[in-house]
């Protein structure tokens, strides 16, 4: 299987460097091909602007989800988003590495999917969800964080994580067709031992081993929805980012 | 009142743009002191990493957060990050204005967070939430969808958008002791007439001059919580990102 790990922290001596080698050495053990996108290294331009198109279908005003389509039919990426696409379409696995800074990715991944994940390339109108373009590949989250694992459940602190990976999980690989696998959370690898951190490493090579029997996460389907958008009567939500309850902050109305 | 908008948008004639400069206009009319950082006209570089700092407490091994901790202790910001700290430490009131991309912010937004909230600066061990390195000042979310509000309503197809804000609102913003303003949200607007966008900016204009009479968004206080960052018994958590139901798709073992 060709797999595509997407890494993205400054400091190859982290506990994130040490993932990803480990990502490496386990799954080219096993007989898959690894790509290794080392964001930082390959000093990766997260800002998406002009500079994304060789040709523009309007020069005098951008806008990049026009000229995303317009590129995706043209052939007209810059050369540094087209080798990441490249990279993106060859793998059925793709594998994020990252620490988790400000409940998200750092920027450097936050821009190579902005750029990346185009219009006309990871999705297109009406090809999203279980009709989305990249359907029959499958996703993984693999992050650090710097808080115990309690305070990311459901009443934690941090609030329940599942709803917290929302946005990345549904908003950018759901939406797209990944099926997306439950992630690998490192949690508070800065806090604990030594002895902790190889039984970390270890699970996640036991996880990397066994991805085959790994459940992906739910999605509604795009039939459950009806011409507004919304869930269709009688179809109940089951995914962390969907319900039928009371609004606390924002009006109905939306 | 001193006001910071931090405006993301590549293009100067876009919706975005519009908005920026209605609330640049606005706001100044009003009688308050704007500053806008325009992250694409400052070619803002949003990359964490080791040129965030003039001096480094461990030259070898790069932690940001431990870098970040050094810098705030002894003025070691880089001259683009140490800006742009004191512009948003000078501000009683953070506009962030931008065109949700991915469920999220742009790159180069998320760069200004990675950077400019730094350790020691905006947040700090114990002064977090309402105990808040910056409470007392309030935040507000603006910016531009692509879709009809019901696609964001609780049982619509991107998932309930309080929730899907939760890393920004709660995450970035609630930690660091923000009042966190209901978001201004400009729907579809690639998708609606020029009637009802210049109706959008008519909303906006009366929304930020009445910016006084918002109720702030609910978050829990830290002493809602036990030693293991959960919810105490007997307290109900009231915010978009927690609860005391089952999770979908992580064991609660978190």
């Amino acid at each position: 299987m060709h797999i595509l790990i997407v890494y993205a922290h400054p400091e190859p001596g982290s506990f994130n460097g040490a993932m990803k080698d480990l990502a490496v050495a386990t799954l080219s053990g096993a007989g898959h091909q690894v790509t290794v996108s080392d964001l930082y290294a390959q000093n990766f331009n997260p800002v998406a602007g002009a500079h994304d198109f060789i040709a523009r279908a309007d020069s005098a005003r951008l806008d990049v989800g026009t000229e995303q389509a317009h590129a995706a039919r043209t052939g007209g990426f810059a050369p540094d988003v087209q080798r990441e696409i490249d990279r993106l379409l060859a793998a059925e696995l793709l594998i994020l590495q990252f620490p988790f800074w400000w409940y998200s990715v750092p920027a450097i991944l936050k821009g190579w999917i902005d750029r990346v994940f185009a219009y006309g390339v990871t999705y297109d109108f009406g090809r999203t969800w279980d009709r989305g373009v990249l359907r029959g590949r499958r996703a993984l989250l693999s992050f650090t964080t710097s808080a115990p694992p309690t305070a990311s459940m459901p009443d934690g602190r941090n609030g329940d994580l599942e709803r917290t990976l929302w946005p990345l999980h549904a908003g950018v690989l759901g939406l797209c067709g990944y099926e997306v696998l439950p992630p690998f959370v490192a949690h508070a690898v800065r806090w604990v031992d030594d002895a902790r951190r190889l039984a970390i490493l270890d699970e996640y090579r036991q996880r990397l081993l066994n991805l085959d029997s790994d459940m992906p996460l739910f999605f509604q389907k795009l039939e459950d929805y009806g011409p507004d958008g919304r869930l269709k009567p009688g179809i109940e939500p089951r995914t962390p980012g969907q319900h039928r309850g009371p609004r606390w902050h924002l009006p109905d109305a939306g």
